[in-house]
């Protein structure tokens, strides 16, 4: 990620790096430490020496990505238009009801997940159903719980899901701390060579 | 494909089935027909007995399945949305563009070729770069292009393609022939068995 | 399935039905029951009415597809010839250490959850992080740790898994089941059809 | 890809670099040039400057990742086992057949693929049925031409390919070629940004 590419903002205590598609996930009430606490509790377990930051620096790194940005877009995209009742019925109606059998939400998942290869499709799917931290508030939000809020961008910080629909968004967040952890996992120095020239 | 599920529409010459998903393809400016000439073509060479009839059903069987269905909502909907000028930026430029590096058609087209086996990918991969017959039509009406073709791309028989952006369009047709081609080549009667028991 | 492509032997209090493909699991250490336990154990939740042959008659039909079956039959070999030092290195040292960033088996699986939608990812990832039931055996079976265990895994009904690795066959019988039950998901009555003609 | 995993070896006018994962690929006759040319010609057309030193050093870039050199790996040794008669039956016919519809060797090949975004599956799927350069070479071998050849290794530089069955490798290498020029699509300068931060 160059440094062109990003906009440094004070933060609490220090400098803060924003980008914009950090934007398009705060806006939706998804931040990167929320995403890097989860890959914490993925991979603490096989390295005991993992911090936070970095986790942080593994999701920046996915997120720095093309073909991931572009991926987020277009599911934060949709789950947009379907709060504000734009996308053409019956597909309106089938991400209102998150219509379990709607698989494209995985299947964008997917465009994410393989990024540092397949072995991120076993937490990706494990993340997905037990839905920890921000994943669960995102799922949680959607689907009727009580929702009150101001502003169409408030209180992103504070953690509550922003917007009505997550149908893509949950999916994609599970897609992203199981890339950030799958690239951690191939960086970690215990992983034995076996002879063959690696840069993970 | 239940016979409750269809609707019955008099065609020129005879009775043809017209279902929801196939009136949004059509919609777009995609008959059935024309994702059957394509699946002809490929399938022709290891088949001569194969007919365009057994390849519109085999179409009609791609379509029936719900997770096909839904896949060609959502990329037609992204499709018509962009024609509209209704996604977010930078969206909907990207989508304007069609941008090379966009890769979520590709991703969504993987859902759908999936479906008989991974077989299809060759094929998907084939049709999207060859793009013939109507995959050709959408991609030449994306971004305004005159469209002056002789030679066995002219007629348009249907018209043109409907609508300036096809972003999904080409990619999901493409997915969608070959992976009706998938099911006829697994049940070529001709392809052996090895011992094992399989309904393909 | 034809009746024709399978063989009836007598069964314990009655007849069963085994075919070439169960044949190689049974090798293995892996019964259709066993499979089907996992599929009743992530669809009861859904619909409780769901019986154990409700749930044996769909990893039957997923073990009916040709790909599903050169899918599993490709990973039971390497895990066979793994088992016999058959296979050339650095790749029977990976096998052997169960390396965890060997993703090969994670992307075989894909093959057979994909057959029925990407909505069987998730159950997929979930299935083969917590390793319920037989998976749980089979990797417990690898790498030869004792396998003592009270509670709801301990009767290894059929016996210890067979062989002592099994990379690919953990993951492909967590890849069996989420495709069994994405299949009873698909065939739910009270799945919604907003309108669209569907087979499942 | 680090100096000390890297073996130098004189090459003719220069100094050329080969390391375990080159040496398996020509040892079944396949050159990082062979895979570079094709890359040369798929990417050629959108970048005129686009050199074979250029594609090269994309080709390697992709074989550094260890999810590359696994998925190779184990192609390699399922062609090299069938080669010698030893996997199990029934999947050493259908290997010795190159049976149309196995399509493992797909699934694998999108292990391979993906790592630089779907945007390679059209061109995976393009090389794979038209075959250019080393992949119709390997495609030609397989299935019993005259290949009358001494000494298992024998001649791997002259492009002939070496041993009979080829049932993986020609989809494989078809992956790096895809995911080859995917890189360099990524890298292009011209590739407009959105105003997004990308490393590509």
């Amino acid at each position: 990620m160059g440094a062109a590419a990003i906009r440094r903002a004070p933060g609490i205590g220090g400098m803060r790096m924003t980008t914009a598609i950090e934007r398009w996930l705060e806006r939706r009430g998804v931040t990167v430490r929320d995403v890097a606490e989860i890959v914490l509790s993925l991979q603490r377990p096989y390295n005991d020496r993992l911090t936070m930051p970095d986790c942080e620096e593994s999701v920046r790194a996915v997120l720095a990505k093309r073909e991931v940005q572009y991926t987020l877009l277009t599911g934060i995209a949709l789950d947009e238009l379907a709060d504000r009742g734009l996308l053409p019925e019956p597909l309106q109606q089938i991400m209102e009801d998150d219509e379990s059998l709607y698989g494209v939400d995985e299947t964008l998942a997917l465009g994410i997940v393989s990024v540092y290869g397949m072995i991120g499709l076993t937490s990706f799917g494990y993340l997905d159903k037990m839905k920890p931290g921000v994943i669960g508030r995102l799922n949680g939000a959607c689907g009727g719980e009580p929702d009150r809020r101001g502003g169409d961008e408030a209180d992103a910080r504070s953690g509550a899901a922003v917007g009505r629909v997550h149908v893509f968004l949950d999916d994609l967040v599970s897609a992203l701390a199981a890339a950030a952890s799958a690239r951690i996992a191939h960086q970690n120095p215990d992983a034995r060579k076996y002879g063959l020239p690696c840069e993970g």
